[in-house]
């Protein structure tokens, strides 16, 4: 089954012309962390125990958990596949709407898979998934309310690929012990092509996801270039900074184009608009790509403009 | 379960000190395809189907299969984790001694395993597992006579890790409907550290695959590098050229140190010696790591040496 992401800029340009689009069609910062030039080791050697652990000290500090309960995967998208089939079978209660690959993976591995349109509905679920703050509609929980939410189902997994700019929201610092994080990389560093993410979770189960993930599962240049971007506290505060003043200014330019603001996360933006088809061409005219939603003729989400330019030409093709 | 594995320069270091070894503890080729300045893209976006599609197209004119029985996954090592746990469960039976993440990939999945001596002894399992040309001993099977084992089991997986300087011994060119052939990019070309492989088998089941190994798991900078690569064909040939020399002049030299050669590959050679504790730690203390065998107290396994430096470091270790 061919599953529905962003990300699929390529589709954009076969159908309307160009080269130099903005992919605002993803959540993954376009000002991405500067990458140094890396060490030969990196492409060349079997990605070691060694740095492995350096980019785990790293991580944790970030995240704010213990080291071992930190797992770096290839990508969160990784960790969504791979739980499915380690966890025992059973009736999974996922978040709706939200990101589609959770109940894909889930009903794929034989779950019975039920949509619940809040944690509200959740209770006595094996498995709950929330992602927090949601994607597409950026809705929240603070953890003390999914810490009850834990108390109630088999396990609680928790997609924090957003969580980056709001530590207050994270599980990770203080997890129940029926509870599962997935963290992403690539979004907030704004490196999605390197394909690194992290589980958070109890070290047996951890132990098991690192069995069935295999040997050397995360590539060398992943690991080594997230130990240095992951460390990089100014720059991350910096990016903190810039995306909740533009993600504020995102929606102004959103609502003077008649489009209504209905929520969000640091790294993108959901509006309703009268019409999603016209106003995704409206975009791909001016060559920025945007998302829809097969569920809805009127959501459209944008990520946020990086740079000058990029503001530049959202304006120009917005203004009337 | 901690599997052993070549790779682990970094218990070396940690054992007997010193930063400058040279690591033949693996069959990575140590003259790497020269790695170009990447494009941006590749860092920062998620790896689009135009990406996959151009890689595919080149590994399939490599490997003589067609591109729709070719799927890139995150190396070889991904395509053992998943295989198991896609296929019905049933009695395997895997050529041993061979690559150990088989049998253990299998078990784990809840596979009934039988390690094989030899493929005569496989006819009736659900699923046989070869390695051709076989690590560590070098024992290869013709393409006809792996026709002729497929037709005895009811699928049959060939693991082709160090075949790039082998295609006659490869089964892609005409791959029987119940075979699943897998490869590694790298071993031959050098960059094990980015971590892509291939499994070559028909759609149906590649479509199965694809879906469990989930969206973009092949990270951008592979999909590019080893676009370029594969379709550099000099630098192939002159690889092969190499490779064909080099690994006879290391059974030459190993024989003057009181090693009999066992077998191998173009990338690895295997020598019977008197004592492989001491023959390992001999070539340790010139900071030259080898690969011993939990199962062997003679076996010791050697990359081939890539530059003229590594050549006389390691003559030097093994002059009495």
């Amino acid at each position: 089954m061919q599953r529905d992401h962003g990300g699929n800029l390529d589709v954009a340009q076969a159908r309307f012309g160009g080269d130099d689009w903005i992919d605002l069609s993803t959540g993954i910062n376009r000002q991405p962390w500067p990458v140094p030039p890396l060490s030969e080791v990196a492409w060349r050697c079997l990605p070691t125990a060694r740095a492995e652990s350096r980019l785990i000290r790293v991580a944790a500090d970030w995240y704010g958990c213990r080291r071992e309960q930190l797992l770096p995967v290839a990508g969160a998208s990784a960790a969504i596949q791979l739980l499915p089939r380690i966890l025992c079978l059973g009736r999974a209660a996922v978040l709706a709407p939200s990101y589609n690959e959770h109940a894909a993976s889930l009903g794929a591995a034989g779950w019975q898979v039920r949509a619940a349109p809040g944690i509200e509905e959740m209770a006595g679920a094996d498995l709950a998934v929330v992602v927090n703050p949601n994607n597409p509609d950026g809705r929240e929980w603070s953890p003390a309310r999914l810490m009850a939410l834990a108390a109630t189902v088999g396990r609680l997994v928790v997609d924090e690929s957003f969580a980056d700019p709001r530590p207050d929201l994270s599980l990770a610092r203080d997890l129940p012990g029926n509870a599962v994080v997935l963290r992403s990389f690539g979004k907030f560093w704004g490196l999605a092509g390197l394909r690194l993410g992290f589980i958070i979770a109890q070290p047996d189960l951890l132990a098991q996801l690192r069995d069935a993930a295999g040997p050397w599962s995360v590539n060398g240049p992943a690991l080594e270039i997230a130990a240095a971007a992951m460390a990089d506290l100014p720059w991350a505060d910096q990016t903190v900074t810039y995306h909740s003043e533009a993600s504020l200014r995102l929606d102004h330019v959103a609502q003077k184009a008649g489009w209504q603001p209905v929520g969000g996360t640091h790294l993108f933006r959901l509006y309703d608009t009268p019409d999603a088809p016209a106003a995704q061409e409206r975009l791909a005219r001016a060559r920025i790509w945007s998302r829809r939603f097969p569920y809805s003729d009127r959501w459209l989400r944008l990520g946020i403009p990086g740079t000058r330019t990029e503001w530049d030409r959202l304006l120009m093709a917005l203004t009337p």
